[in-house]
């Protein structure tokens, strides 16, 4: 099971995210490519740090809101979104390129990953973008109980799903996250490291209500905002190897 | 001699330039990457254009200044400059080849242009920005009586210039345009149709002073914002072929 | 009834609507404040030019999406709809009191204005925005069968509504507009004229279903984007007068 | 001699500077518009937070370059720079009397503030942007050995300087900052200290060369971007005080 991060977060004069830091310790690095956060400068450098530390990449393409980090759901047409995911993938995949570095998979970012998950249009604008796509490029998605259905759509486009699954959240028996705003929502500590190591030794999670619900997982979503959290991921790393 | 135009510089619900019209008569198109013109879905919809009228690609990157359109000299560092340049012809180099196209040439725009012909700073950018590009790409940049020493120092990065001048530009004595505020900078139709034959058949240009001037010219720069424009477009392609 | 036109909606080096053409002919004026257009000159311009043919002044907010023209909804929180709107119309009413102008009233744009009709937290959330606004103002809304819920509801927060029909749009059996997909949605100008007529003289017009519905109309909203448009303005006008 | 701090930097999810802990200790808020930081959330917030600790207002304009965050010179024309004075001053004007506060000054930012002390025809843009200003503001700018020219041609417009000086920055002959390129330019927290004592008891400086020449300053800018800013500015006032 592998490590994913969202990194490149900072724009312009703002930091955001302690990346040097995380850097070291994963496998993918999902990079913001300028729509939400993340311009060319900080880009550049995102892409030397993955590069430094042999980490894959992904692309990271949001909806067109900076003063919303792409958090915000956009009434976006299909078209819209296809071309929007175009122009944000060749960004970062030219500038990969630049660097030598090879592009491996995409990652929608915030309400574009939600609305993805959500609304089948959305998804299937997504896949029709990177199956138009001249590379070819995974696509990571959340690891739910019916990620099979997505898997499915993804190869008639001929696509590859990269599952991913989120240590430090709650699920509920759908395999979705419970909303931040319920109890129980956000691990602590303790219990995230509890559902990191059932995850990789039994491939399951156990539900808020106490199911135990199978999920395929390929790669974990970690956060590195700040110390702590790269101290989670640093035991993470260490549970998992 | 070729013909190049700048086109794709509608925005989201503006509209500019008759790019129907001036597609089918040029050889270049100078394609806005988003920066000073150009969304993602107009940029995809230009490239579509120029597709099925098989012309060639150039990327059009600028200065990050929309509602400028690009006009005004923004003091942009080095490495600021190459990291703009990248991800402006990333974007249209990625976008290109989702439509099996393939990206020509890279001709900035506007201040970002005027900038590359008058600080050596910034054509030193310009030129490390299209070196480290992973695909062999041209510069287009302006014909002036000192055009040998632009060459010269492009063939140290190892890149091809590709040489325009302007139709209805009046030049000096050095082969620049005279500022649009001067007399007589801009010419008429008739004095226009006679400086491209002149350039097509002598290769030079008589300056304001009445000087003869010999340029070296690959491509003319054409103009399609109205309905003139494209006559005008017209007329030089029936008196060059 | 008075006639309002949405102007100022150039932006940049991109034109857009006839302005001088309309502005003669209309009382009100929603002039854009710069989230989907207008820029700070255009809006220096657009409030001169109402000036001159002294036509009341509305700010015109909309969510921040200027490649989207404010016509996708975005998910915005109250907080940041109040902001947003307290930000555009101070924008807009400080240059106009540099002109020795007053505004008078606030038409949210686009998505923004669907999304008020649509939904009572963003409906609060706008009013709740006017009444902190030091100076008071008219919200400008559509008039339709339920018009006096709204109404009602402005007036606790001590706002007043100005209502407004549009004149070359079907209506349905609950006074709203036919979404512009379906059939018969746009009145040719025959039947847009006879539905200002009805709407002046009975105030009311007759729906899709041909029910005859009672709407309570302040002004009429035209539209000035091109020669057919200003001349329909015109004669709009005289059948008014 | 009062204490200036730019805040209200943060934008969107981004946060800059310890506003929190630094509007207690300082008497004038510069707060960003929206341009190069501030979006409305982060503008309301901000005066909200001045309005607690009775602190004035100051706009705090710049050039629309938010990647760049106003640190770069762009060319604009004087009725481009007008506008966007007009714009910004106006927003942050309507949003402080939404909360019954009441803006004072303008202090323009980064590159805009540079190229005002530097070029006479930006310096007379930003007089006339506020000479046509409904309300009466004063104009900080830079206390300079030739100070009094600024304050003659502001006095023709109608207008009042504040004059603020720079605790941590060396100063030349001319009354102007050394580069922080060069060695010397950024005073240790003792040599800062002791400007502060001399500027505040003798009206004086003493420059790189070693000659003592007199200031005339109502302001010192401090800076709040960290723990040791914070702590600097402590000092300061107590030493004031």
């Amino acid at each position: 099971m592998k490590l994913n991060c969202d990194l490149g977060e900072s724009f312009g004069a703002w930091s955001m995210g302690l990346d040097n830091e995380v850097m070291p310790h994963i496998d993918q690095a999902n990079i913001a490519c300028g729509f939400h956060a993340g311009d060319p400068l900080v880009m550049q450098n995102t892409l030397a740090l993955a590069k430094q530390f042999q980490v894959s990449i992904g692309a990271h393409p949001s909806y067109p809101d900076l003063v919303g980090f792409g958090r915000r759901t956009m009434a976006c047409s299909s078209e819209e979104i296809i071309a929007l995911i175009h122009y944000q993938v060749a960004a970062l995949d030219g500038m990969a390129s630049a660097q030598g570095l090879s592009l491996d998979y995409v990652k929608p970012h915030g309400a574009l990953y939600n609305d993805m998950m959500r609304e089948p249009k959305v998804f299937e604008a997504i896949l029709t973008a990177l199956a138009q796509y001249p590379k070819t490029l995974a696509l990571m998605l959340q690891a739910t109980a019916d990620i099979e259905s997505y898997r499915e759509q993804a190869n008639k486009f001929g696509l590859v799903i990269y599952s991913e699954a989120f240590a430090d959240r709650c699920y509920d028996d759908e395999g979705r996250l419970l909303a931040r705003s319920q109890s129980g929502a956000v691990l602590n500590k303790e219990a995230m490291l509890a559902q990191v190591k059932q995850l990789s030794q039994q491939g399951t999670v156990t539900t808020i209500s106490g199911k135990v619900l199978k999920l395929s997982v390929d790669s974990l979503c970690v956060h590195g905002d700040n110390i702590a959290g790269v101290q989670a991921i640093r035991e993470i790393k260490e549970l998992l190897s």
